[in-house]
């Protein structure tokens, strides 16, 4: 037996849609208590004065159970009087908001208005919700992500949402994450030994996971992690699932191949999930790689993939130290 | 024939639901471009981070055949889905606002918050519910009504909803009134020769008709008004028809009687209305009186009120020249 038995809790990091969908798997297998997720931000924006936070609130939705399971990303059983009242009354209605989740958005702004944190909100709505895992934003400094497009530079959700990831993206930067700060919980976590994985989710490596990594910090400690780091593609079959992956990859000059996710995320993580329909790509990959189904249409779906990089990663601490020691690490 | 036989527009003061209706009724009398009402907006306040003007929204609900029909307040047809998301946030739920409600209050903060006066945004409200009359809030500036009880100064809505109007009240007074400003296009109605009438709705007069009334310039141009001044009384029967009227009245050491409303309008006002049910009062009251059915239950009531109100100003232009000129004008 070696010292990670004792080690029982997992970090997985995700952006919205497809990242929550795993966390909620890994919530289902593990547990109450057991896991953490550090949430992107860089999508969050200030909209008709209220403080939005998309990829949080889906992630908050979703463990507690409160997502809309059609569209992915809102409340189910959301309705939209508020929205229909703003067009009748000529506002901006171009990013929806549902008349539950407009709750969240209006506590969260009297929140940060008040002086108090993103990560205090996150907690006290997971507590609300009866969350029984920890749901941090990957930092309480308002870093955004700006879209470098053939259009101009274009705010996150401007460009994914008004625009519909319509223009094509030249870069991909996060305005102010230079001074933002990672989470201490975080740190911690990830410095100490009851980490038994460290899952960076299926979600948009470019627009969901880079500007979780981009707060300073963030991609060193993830580095130097005891635990295995092990990340999931989302590549299926030579395609994005869901969203703008692929044509942002091709935009940015990228194959869409899981080695330019393996590539992408190289200098952080021990192992790669990728999809059984690509599991020719193994051969070529320089990282150890584990080919099992990853769509996940249903709960079912969810907890299996979740189990499989569970088991994925237990392999990766046996195996892989010293590889991990000469590799990645340096 | 007079000169005023030209002037056909009427301005109305009113406060919420009881002022309203009464405003509805004008409005429906009258046709479109004729009138102009001068709403209360002491009752105005930040809550949950927004701008929310509750009688400036009740006349534009009522104007715009949007209002509730049975609360009188807020939209008909209206759903609670936020409240009740912010109820399970742990959020402060004691002012109930709809779903479509909120769209009045998110849409009114963001034209505030870029500058721009609470009247050009009701202005442009009215425009987009089609309703042909200017709703003129009292002031841009932001006046607060303020009762003194004996729980100590309580805001405006937390003594009347948050408190339901159970602390005793001492006094009413009207925060920053001094330096607030009366609205130019009422100042130039009220000076010029178009106006057929003036009408005071049956509003509460301490806590809704006097915020108006508190704004420097407002009671000085109703004194000095060339068109008749007619209020309509609250009280029916010896009791306020809804509200707190009749136990303010109470507490501040009033009869609740006509001649008490006649007292306190007595330098503005050529002509009051009262309940059929008051006639007799009518001998006791230094001023002109009608004495017609004031309680408006439905729309043939509120039309017919003002009517009646319209028909009593026209013979005071007649009447009462003499002893205007002699009488409250000085």
């Amino acid at each position: 037996m070696s010292a990670h038995t004792s080690a029982d809790q997992v970090l997985a990091l995700c952006g919205g849609i497809g990242g929550a969908k795993l966390a909620l798997g890994l919530y289902r297998v593990l547990g109450p208590g057991r896991l953490t997720v550090l949430v992107n931000t860089g999508d969050d924006f200030e909209h008709l004065g209220l403080a939005i936070s998309p990829d949080l609130d889906t992630v908050l939705y979703t463990l507690g159970g409160l997502a809309d399971p059609e569209r992915g990303w809102g409340r189910a059983q959301e309705t939209w009087q508020c929205m229909e009242a703003l067009r009748q009354l000529g506002g901006e209605t171009w990013f929806q908001l549902g008349d539950r989740d407009l709750a969240m958005h209006v506590e969260r702004s009297g929140w940060l208005r008040r002086g108090q944190t993103l990560s205090a909100f996150a907690a006290r709505a997971a507590r609300q919700f009866g969350i029984d895992a920890h749901i941090l934003p990957m930092t309480d400094a308002p870093v955004r992500t700006i879209v470098e497009t053939d259009e101009g530079a274009l705010p996150f959700q401007h460009y994914f949402v008004r625009r519909r990831c319509e223009p094509v993206v030249r870069a991909i930067r996060f305005a102010r994450a230079a001074e933002a700060a990672a989470p201490q919980s975080f740190i911690d976590l990830v410095a100490g030994d009851s980490l038994r994985a460290i899952v960076i989710c299926p979600s948009n490596p470019y627009l969901s996971v880079d500007p979780i990594l981009a707060v300073p910090g963030i991609a060193a400690a993830l580095a130097t992690a005891r635990a295995p780091v092990v990340a999931v593609s989302p590549i299926i079959g030579g395609q994005a699932v869901k969203g703008p992956t692929a044509k942002i990859m091709v935009e940015l000059g990228l194959a869409v191949t899981n080695e330019s996710i393996a590539g992408h995320y190289r200098s952080l993580i021990d192992g790669l999930v990728v999809d059984e329909a690509d599991g020719a790509d193994a051969a070529r990959l320089d990282v150890p790689t584990l080919a099992v189904p990853t769509l996940m249409r249903d709960l079912a779906d969810r907890e299996r993939l979740a189990g499989d990089i569970l088991a994925f990663a237990a392999t990766l601490v046996q195996s892989s130290a010293p590889m991990r020691a000469g590799g990645r690490r340096r």
